[in-house]
């Protein structure tokens, strides 16, 4: 499958979906409402909604309920891009310029702030507590994360675990109860949501891990921005933890990082790149993400054979091969 | 009735929110953990878990269920003013280093989104989709007036209804809603949840509009900072308006706020403090804050006469002549 044609199948349910997300953000301040609308206009593959409306397959597939988790899920990770800039200093993403160059930092966080909140507002609806504790608690979990990101930023010491749980918080968890929430709201049985809560968060482990290679092994072209953008900020991802494992590459490694760190990762850092791409790190992770990719898959198996159940299955092998 | 009778009445159930004010932050990342605690035991004065055990008293009291609402008031105020001093550069607050100044502006963003995370994710534990309804709907407004009073910042065309409609967002809606949840947590009808939030609404509009007198008229010794710091940040409050009202100031005030604004605050503001001390917008402030603390009291009205009622009206009195 592509995810091309999964995108045309579900195209007029995630148009609805980007309606309410439009909606949600409509505010009588011309401020928040410009720079919350830039911020949704700037795209994204919406891949948060996709696996609630998957996930919700699993159930009574009903629009008006699940835009109630959709939306917010969204919103969520819009939310904590937009914080992400101002930490980052962050000019442009994803080829648009952030909240906080087109306006500035203060902007850029109180829209955070609304739109956080707006997030909770909307999945509050429905009237299902178990629902906003798991969404609330993953916001918990998020938060964490970004401060762990800040923690180890330029720690060469961190270990393989301490990555693992970073992006678990960062990226694993949202994806994972995208898709718990989605079979959740939809009514699927207990069983259903937690064998998606599995395979999102072992889908999203691999998507975070190929994410961090293609930052080091893509084209400018393929990931948007110049490679190398991790190392410059200080996060030392996967293939630099295995590669600084390797005793003969260590000692270098750790200059390199160490020179980039003072010069605050204005410097060049192809040397850095090479030593990494020619280490066995690259191989390794490739290896985790397979990891992930087959453990998402098996948590599919008890479920039903539906369609959706083709297309989570077809996700994760486009996330596992992934090179955009 | 003096406030401080008032807590050592509630001093047991007080320390108790504190305890679980301190165990709700506790969280396994260093830093997390200490920039929250600093930010705790900054102090503060606990007006809104007050509010909820008094609002509380109209139900069945129980302060394990209570704890719920009580605990996420507190850390949505918290989390509102680590975000602000990031907004303000502020050094110090209630005469302690900020979270942005003892450690930055990324720690104290990521702190405040903990927070607020943290905020929802107790009051979830509580199955009430109601409770949950009302304090986000409270936090979205709450970024709105944020964002509201940075667009008004130096604004002299800002109306009397822009300044209430901003006040009403960044202070009494808060409390409005610690009154309501406390009872609602505890099982009071709705009437009384009703009545309450009216309560809590009016004696937060006098609470903030005291404090923006206070700015103005207040000692350095009295208010914690020097007079005058609204202005020198930009936010017009409602002497100020009022004294714009008079023909014979506007022209002169106009200049001097301009003037201020072009100097980004760093200036003597004292003729301009001198102007609006001299004018007759602090006894008309005086008169709306009089006015909010009457309708606080007949809001009271249909509520049982228990002590809690009398501890209410207590306070509101209390916010009436506050001069501290």
């Amino acid at each position: 499958m592509k995810l091309i044609d999964l995108y045309a199948k579900l195209k007029k349910d995630i148009s609805y979906i980007e309606k309410e997300l439009e909606r949600s953000i409509d505010v009588d301040n011309d401020l928040l409402r410009e720079a919350s609308l830039h911020l949704l206009k700037a795209g994204g593959k919406r891949i948060r909604p996709v696996f609630v409306l998957l996930g919700a397959k699993f159930g009574t597939y009903d629009l008006a309920r699940i835009k109630h988790v959709a939306v917010p899920l969204e919103l969520i990770h819009m939310a904590s891009l937009v914080h992400d800039d101002v930490i980052d200093d962050a000019l442009t993403r994803r080829g648009q310029l952030t909240v906080r160059s087109k306006w500035d930092n203060r902007i850029a966080m109180y829209t955070g702030d609304y739109i956080f909140a707006k997030a909770l507002s909307v999945v509050t609806q429905l009237p299902n507590p178990l629902i906003h504790q798991i969404m609330s608690k993953a916001i918990v979990e998020m938060s964490i994360g970004e401060m762990e990101q800040i923690r180890y930023f330029f720690n060469a010491d961190q270990t393989f675990r301490d990555y693992l749980l970073r992006i678990k918080r960062k990226t694993a968890l949202l994806i994972a109860i995208s898709c718990q929430l989605g079979a959740i709201a939809a009514g699927a049985g207990e069983a259903a949501s937690k064998s998606l809560y599995t395979y999102g968060y072992n889908v999203g482990m691999a998507f975070q891990v190929r994410d961090d290679i293609l930052d080091l092994c893509g084209t400018e072209k393929e990931i948007g921005k110049p490679p190398g953008s991790d190392i410059r900020q200080g996060n030392i991802t996967v293939p630099v933890i295995f590669a600084l494992q390797d005793k003969s590459l260590r000692p270098g490694l750790l200059n390199e990082i160490q020179r980039i760190q003072q010069l605050d990762g204005q410097t060049d850092i192809s040397g850095f790149i090479r030593t990494i791409r020619g280490s066995n790190g690259i191989t390794r992770a490739e290896e985790l993400a397979s990891r992930y990719i087959d453990k998402a898959i098996a948590a599919l198996e008890p479920l039903p054979d539906i369609q959706a159940k083709k297309d989570f299955t077809g996700i994760a092998h486009f996330i596992g091969n992934r090179s955009y």
